[in-house]
């Protein structure tokens, strides 16, 4: 899994705050923001439940090598734009997720049985093709682990809610992953915005 | 691929006009609006690109046996909800969608091949469940073949949305099926709505 | 202000819960749903966070005589459909909503001084109009008191998110008058879902 | 009117075609894309009606100075975000908008009875704040044509949406006028996005 930070607006949390201080009638002055008063302002915004101003704010991730499992889980959030590498157009590389429970010390025949598996796959795809077979219907033999890379764009309060619903100890292995990676980034970036959420993950 | 009505507005197209009439301040009287009169002033409203007063009909739609790949491109739709049979926690039912580009008149052995294929999937399945796998792993290596169920709920103007989009000539031949198949349903019930989308198809 | 239910979701809590077995593999059987076994099964839903489903149910209100103030409130909310008066072409009714707060017992100058306002607001208006100009334009003179009609559909998810902010005790008192309205004929069609909001109010 | 763009994706063109790169399975090179080409790519895919990859970008504006008429249309607009001044908790700046067709050359008397009424309006409501009435309340007897301050962020999807409903000849004149003016800036940052839009206005 990869992940990368495309874009995301300049220095967020400032400008969260200055979008925030027109609702108060203030946008006229040109007051310097100091950022740790923009923290704080946030972080008192967040507690009252007041987060549409965060609408206001935006970060776009690259992500690759996330099995078509985790991207079907992604693809639900509606409030959130989506770019997906085409499985009708592009032949997609052979690469595939495989949960960490395949791999048992005491039992290695379920790796040796998924391994030989997935090899079947690959072959079964690549005569399909052989065959004349159009890519966007071969793919109908590819296992749900194959990988695929795509682009997403959500504002800061959507990415929130993502990063909530989906670092939660009940979420999914893979798209907890995928979201504490993408949790940590943002972090970096916005701390005053994101660490209720993501801090001790 | 089984499609069923399972909600729809009362008398739609006779809704939509009593909506559209408090635009114009119209509300109050009782007026007795015919079906013949709704449907020309919907065809108008169409016609015109009016159509926000159409989201206040909807329809929801029990859909069985399509292919994890046909759920994927549907549920890219974000103005519409959906609840989907859960690979997390249900056995799937292992039936697989089969692309009609694999009968190959001339040459069985893709079919075949296929056929032993999709066997052992089921096979490597079954078998990861048994070595106590939990299902939300042991799906990965399923195929995206693999048939799902699910609710799926929209307003008209979403639905006329997606019509077009999915039974247009360059649609994929398996979602470009399902929705067909929604669309004469729902010409049924409100053609004035509908017609200009799903005529000769 | 007036308030009428125009559609609903036919036994909603039924629906849901045959839309919600759908995601647990059961849509198959035609098993009799029990109207107490809904709404203990949606309470749970509702307890657990599991709010998605209740998507597939709707409601549609036909609102008369909320001011332009509360409408402003009403339309931010981004998840549900709206046909309101149009002032560019409706001569609205010259009615307005007088805040309680104008009632002062011990002094009714303010009353005085308001109404003459207002009639002095509808001869400027229909001045205007008289002298030809557009309705579209000559309401930029008409106070925000002014009332209108519009009728409003959203989804019982939706509804509970709008029901929770505006029947809060912060809420500015039209709006919350107006929700508690909605509320009430919502919690007659499908208790379970709203009294963890309406309950007390 | 004062429009002032606060926030745009950076060379939006380019990052437009990066995004678009992804669904071809092309995100891995690093090829530098050539404005010209970026350019030459987004006009074909805006004819092909692929729209999307569209939604990566964003653009925030601040808007000073329209009236209540004007934000109660731009706010029907569902895929954006607002954050707007107060009318509850901040005490209006006490300007007008006033429509154009008000100024007639032969009949100053219009002029001249607008001009007392909202003198008029002005020391009702300092009245009814000044006799303890809150603001909340008291801004219902502000006209419509009272002046308002937001800041609105849309991705370039929705922005082509509102600009081509919204500078549409039959679109009312002051929210013509004020996407004409967004329109503007935008062309100057991205051509390619908004030239079949913006071109001849």
């Amino acid at each position: 899994m990869k992940v990368e930070l495309w874009e995301i607006t300049r220095v967020p949390e400032i400008f969260i705050v200055r979008c925030a201080r027109v609702s108060r009638g203030k946008s006229g002055t040109n007051e310097l923001i100091l950022l740790d008063d923009a923290r704080d302002f946030i972080r008192k915004l967040i507690k009252r439940g007041h987060e549409s101003v965060l609408e206001h704010a935006w970060a776009t991730f690259y992500i690759e090598g996330i099995s078509r499992v985790c991207l079907a889980q992604l693809t639900r959030h509606r409030i959130a734009s989506f770019t997906v590498e085409s499985q009708r157009f592009v032949t997609p590389k052979e690469t595939f997720v495989i949960p960490p429970s395949f791999e048992k010390p005491d039992d290695p025949s379920i790796k040796a049985m998924v391994d030989a598996y997935l090899e079947t796959s690959k072959a079964v795809f690549e005569n399909l093709l052989a065959s004349g077979i159009p890519k966007e219907d071969a793919r109908f033999m590819l296992p749900q682990a194959i990988t695929t890379s795509l682009v997403m764009t959500a504002n800061f309060r959507e990415w929130r809610h993502i990063l909530k619903l989906r670092t939660a100890p009940d979420a999914q292995w893979e798209i907890r992953a995928l979201c504490t990676e993408i949790g940590k980034i943002l972090m970096e970036h916005a701390p005053s915005v994101f660490e209720d959420i993501m801090e001790e993950k």
